[in-house]
């Protein structure tokens, strides 16, 4: 089984298709989550989710109302705790639904501390297993997680760009077949490397690495005044 | 001296009295600083940086010819390199020519890799040091880094919120005073405690800590559709 996340990043962030991906993921029967005001944004758009996750603090008592009236699966957090909201809805999506794989949407943009969250939620090794499952995307950017061992990075089609940043100390790092190349980097702090591109008819690059977390950002020039 | 950098991102995340602030700047001989297209998103502004950094890859030729015209000081980076451009911008604006404090616009929004670069430049230990003298602005967001040690957060008028985010390994981490508090955090890996508020009446909170680089992200709710 697939799933998609709503969370509650700003709409202006959204990929323009967004309205159909939740569509088509309904019809298909994949699972559904919103985590905190992404419940209430996907019931906006018709869509009940299958699981909802949040302290709901943001929310007004109808809009709460709303949410516990329509939805099979709620699970209340605690702004004190352990494990933030992303990190609780990884749990109960990898172990309580077993599902196959997460596209993550409504992530980035706006307050920065949440967009943060959501990218080093992955770094907590209760969740770091779920990483290559994973992918986040939002109107100019799609993001996948890479776990240590020899990797084979397929383009995404409409992205011109990545960049290849590690959210860990690293070791070994390298990049092969793309425009910039990287051999054997170790570090003890995370890097960005930013703006590489694949190589004309290259369908791939290696990335391989033997301890820490990486992630793949691909990104495109949008027209971000036309586009929203 | 103070300084200001306009970095490349995206126009619709620049705070709304960027134009102002730029001027205000200028009039007061504070020191201003290009990177990479953000040199020319100045001289769009009709402001002469005082110095340009960056491979200036992704500028048309007359445009680089403009900025080449015009700026005092200009230093090409290399895309394969050892440090990013905005850590050779560190570099030059804190050893060579001495500032005091350098506060970064136009670092978010768009690409995620090149916000990222910037995000985590001071976990770099060559500038580490600079990391308590940089404010970041958006429009939704100010950032400021800490160092370990007992530090006084003061409150930034017109931010609601504000989240605190260790960017590495962190031991004693202790939040006193604001709403939401934490007492000797100790992580192996990077965590952001998001979503906090300053008790009512209160200017300031304190944060401590022993080890580690923690920037707190101050932020406000703001009406994105009409704010642009």
């Amino acid at each position: 089984m697939r799933a998609y996340a709503l969370l509650g990043g700003p709409k202006e962030e959204w990929p323009t298709d967004i309205k159909e991906k939740f569509y088509q993921a309904k019809a298909q029967h994949d699972f559904i989550i919103g985590v905190d005001r992404g419940s209430l944004l996907l019931e906006e758009m018709q869509i009940i989710p299958d699981l909802a996750i949040g302290d709901f603090d943001s929310l007004k008592p109808p809009e709460l109302e709303l949410i516990e009236k329509n939805v099979p699966d709620i699970r209340y957090s605690n702004p004190i705790k352990d494990l933030t909201d992303s990190e609780l809805m990884l749990q109960a999506t990898f172990e309580d639904y077993q599902v196959k794989s997460l596209t993550i949407l409504g992530a980035t943009g706006g307050r920065l501390d949440h967009f943060l969250v959501n990218l080093m939620m992955l770094l907590n090794p209760a969740v770091t297993n779920y990483a290559e499952k994973i992918t986040l995307i939002d109107k100019q950017n799609l993001l996948r997680f890479y776990l240590p061992g020899k990797n084979i990075v397929p383009r995404q089609k409409g992205y011109s760009y990545f960049g290849v940043v590690t959210l860990s100390p690293v070791s070994n790092l390298s990049i092969e077949g793309a425009r910039y190349s990287l051999s054997q980097f170790s570090s003890t702090f995370p890097r960005a490397f930013s703006s590489n591109e694949f190589l004309t008819g290259s369908q791939s690059f290696n990335l391989s690495f033997d301890q820490g977390l990486v992630v793949v950002i691909f990104s495109k020039d949008i027209d971000r005044f036309h586009n929203i």
